[in-house]
C-alpha cells in the first residue's frame, strides 16, 4: 500500500485514525528527574535490588512490574474470525486486549506476537521469556495446537497460564447462562444445551459447563453431532464426546437442537433459522460468533425467552472483557501458580452475581465497562485461589 | 528472605521502597471510556486495521507501537559488576533502562528476561519474538556470546539490533575522547590508547576508536597486553589483536601505559597506581568500571589533564544514557534495518558537539539529564542510517 493510500484510508476510516501510532506506552511509575533519582533507578542504587532478588527470587514480585506484568502471547493464527492473518497483523488486536488489561484490571500486558506456529517452538519461546511475567495470557491461537500448548505450558511454568478465547468465552458463557436460567426460573441441571462448534472455545464452553452441572451438552461441528461413534475426532473433541451427549445422539446440528433448552454459537457464521424453531419453550439462544451471529437476535426472539451475541450492540452482549482483567487480577494478587478450575467457576458466579438483583431477559450480564464487574471477580478469583492451594500469599 | 525481613529491608533502604511494584506500568495512548471507544479499539473495528497490516505488514510501523517500541533482551549473565544473577534479578536494571528510554527517547522499551544463556536459543527466541518490536536492545549479556548473538540476529532481522554493553559504551567512551582531545589541543590522530578490558565494552571501544581515527591503541585483558603473539585469544580479542596495537607491543598493563596518552579503564575493577604515573603529559584518564573506578578522580588528577568516571558523583561521567535513547529514537524515526557504524559514530560526534561551546577539562560531556543531547542524538542517527541506505523511510 502507498503511503497516499494509506493516508486517504485514514482520513476516511476513524478505525485507522484512532489507532495510529498504536494504543498503548510505556511510562515510569517512579520519578525519574535528576542524577539522584538515577543513582536510585540505575547504577549505583539498583544493584542492592539485584542482590536482594538474586538471593530470593521470589523478591521480583515486590521490587519489579513482575505482580502486574502479564504476556499476552499469540501466534497470529486465529485472530478474530480473520484466521491466520501473522503476527504483524494481530498486534492491534493485542494492544486492544493490552490497553483493557489495564483500564479495567490494572494489570501491565505487554503484546508478544511470534513468528513461529510450531507448538514445541511456541512452548520453548513462552517458557524463556517468562521470568519478566506474572503471568501468560494466550489468545488467537487456533485449534487444536492451542489445547496441547496451554497444558504444556502450565506444566512448565509456575505462573498462570491462560488461553483467554477458551476460558474467557467459557466463563462469561457460564455466567450468562446461570442467570438466563434464573430468570427464566430454572437449574443448569435442569437445561439440555447445544454448543455449534467444537473449536477452542466451544470446547471450554462445553467443559465448563459440564464441570457446573449442566443436565446435558451436546457439541456440534461441521460434520453434526460430536458422539463417541465418530472416528474423526481429534483428541480434544474425542475427550468431549465421552464426557458429554449422555443421551448418545447422533445427526446434524438439526436434530441435536430439537428440544433442546439451551443454543450456544461458536460456529463462526450464520445458520438456517428452522433449528431454531423446534427448540425447547423458553429456550435460551446465545449466538456468539462475531460480527456474524448465528441468527440474528431479531429473529431469535421468536423461538427463545433470552437472547444474547457476542456483539455490542444487541443486549446481553457475551464478551470475555467481563473475565479476563479480573481473573488476571487476582490470580496476580495472591502470585497464583495456576488458575484451576474452581478459579474459573468462582469468576462466572461473581460475574453472574454482579447483576443479581437486576435480572431481565435483556440484562442477563452487567455491561463491558459496568466498574464492579473486575473488583468482583478479583476478589473470588483470589479468594478461590486460595481455598485452591495455588496461593503463594 | 521473609516478608518480615524483607519489610524491614525497605524500611531501612530508600532504594527498595524506591523499587516497591516496580518502576514502570502500561498505559492507553487513545480514550477507552465506553462501547463506542471499544468498538474502534477492539472488535468490531480492530478488524479493518488488522486486514490492512496483513495486506502490508509495514503498516505495522502506523497503526501499532512497532514504530517507538524497543525490546530490552538480556540472560542476566553479565548484570552491572554483578556478574551472573539470572533473568529475575537483572529485572530492575532492565525497568531502569526502560523508563530512561521513554523519559529521553520517548522510546516503548519492554523487559525480555531470558532464562536461557545457549546463543543458539537466545537468537532463535528473539527472532521468534521480534514481530511487535520496531528493535532490539540487548543488555548485561556476558562476552563473548554476546558478539555472536548481536551478530547473528543482526543478520536474520530487519530491525535494529544493538548491545548496549558494547556500542553505548564505545560511542559515549569516543564523544568524550573528541572533547578530552579539543580541550587539550589535540586531534585524535594524536593519541595513543591502552584499554584494560577486553570484554564487550573495552572490545566495542577498541573498535569504534580505530574507526574514528585514533593513533594507537592497546587493548589488555588479566593476562597483559592483547597482540598477536598470544595463543589464549577468543576469536573477538584475536582479531582486534591483528586491528590494533600497531607497535606489536608485549607485556603487561604497566608497559602498555608508559607513555600512553589515554587510559579507558573497562576492567571490572580498582588498579595500582605507579602505572599512571608513567603516562604522557595531558594524560587523559576515563577509569569506568563501576561502582569502583580503577583509580579515583582525586588520584588520577595527578596524572591527567581530564579525569571522567562511570559514576554520577564525579564530573565528566561516561553513562550509556548519553547514547541509547537517541540511538533508537533517530534509528526508529526512519525505521532503520539496523545500526551501522556510520551511526555510531554520528551519534557520537553529536554527543560531543552539545558541549563543544562550553568545552572545560571537567565537562567534556553534557549531564545525563541535558535535553539537547537526545534530540541531537536522534537527528544526527536519523541522518546517517539515510546516509548509510538502511531508512525505510
Amino acid at each position: 500500500m502507498t503511503a497516499e493510500l494509506s493516508h486517504s484510508l485514514q482520513a476516511e476510516d476513524p478505525v485507522l485514525a484512532y489507532h495510529r501510532a498504536g494504543k498503548m506506552e510505556i511510562s515510569a511509575t517512579a520519578p525519574l528527574r535528576d542524577a539522584d533519582d538515577l543513582s536510585l533507578a540505575y547504577t549505583p542504587g539498583v544493584a542492592r535490588v539485584c542482590t536482594a532478588i538474586a538471593a530470593d527470587p521470589a523478591l521480583a514480585y515486590e521490587y519489579t512490574w513482575k505482580s502486574t506484568s502479564v504476556a499476552v502471547v499469540t501466534d497470529g493464527t486465529a485472530v478474530l474470525g480473520l484466521g491466520d492473518i501473522g503476527p504483524e497483523a494481530s498486534l492491534p488486536v493485542m494492544e486492544g486486549k493490552a490497553i483493557l488489561f489495564k483500564q479495567l484490571g490494572g494489570i501491565n500486558a505487554v503484546p508478544i506476537a511470534l513468528n513461529c506456529t510450531d507448538p514445541d517452538e511456541i512452548v520453548e519461546t513462552v517458557v524463556r521469556l517468562a521470568p519478566a511475567f506474572g503471568g501468560v495470557n494466550l489468545e488467537d491461537i487456533a485449534a487444536p495446537r492451542c489445547f496441547e500448548i496451554e497444558s504444556r505450558l502450565q506444566e512448565l511454568l509456575d505462573i498462570p497460564v491462560f488461553h483467554d478465547d477458551q476460558h474467557g468465552t467459557a466463563i462469561v458463557t457460564l455466567a450468562a447462562l446461570w442467570n438466563a436460567a434464573r430468570v427464566t426460573g430454572r437449574e443448569l441441571a435442569d437445561l439440555r444445551a447445544v454448543v455449534a462448534g467444537a473449536g477452542a472455545s466451544g470446547i471450554a464452553v462445553a467443559r465448563i459447563l459440564l464441570d457446573a452441572g449442566i443436565g446435558d451438552i451436546v457439541a456440534c461441528d461441521s460434520k453434526g453431532i460430536v458422539h463417541e461413534g465418530r472416528d474423526d475426532l481429534n483428541p480434544a473433541k474425542r475427550a468431549l464426546a465421552r464426557d458429554s451427549n449422555r443421551d448418545g445422539r447422533t445427526g446434524s446440528i438439526a436434530d441435536a437442537m430439537r428440544g433442546a433448552d439451551v443454543f450456544i454459537g461458536l460456529s463462526g457464521s450464520p445458520m438456517a433459522e428452522e433449528p431454531f424453531a423446534t427448540m425447547a419453550p423458553d429456550a435460551i439462544i446465545f449466538a456468539l460468533s462475531n460480527p456474524n451471529p448465528e441468527i440474528l437476535p431479531a429473529a431469535a426472539r421468536r423461538y427463545a425467552a433470552v437472547v444474547g451475541t457476542g456483539r455490542s450492540d444487541f443486549s446481553n452482549q457475551v464478551n470475555n472483557v467481563l473475565a479476563f482483567p479480573g481473573i488476571f487480577a487476582g490470580a496476580l494478587q495472591v502470585r497464583a501458580t495456576r488458575i484451576t478450575e474452581s478459579m474459573k467457576l468462582a469468576a462466572a458466579r461473581a460475574l453472574a452475581d454482579v447483576v443479581a438483583d437486576e435480572l431481565t431477559p435483556d440484562r442477563v450480564l452487567p455491561d463491558s465497562f459496568d466498574t464492579r464487574v473486575a473488583p468482583a471477580v478479583t476478589r473470588a478469583v483470589a479468594a478461590a485461589a486460595r481455598h485452591s492451594g495455588v496461593a503463594r500469599v
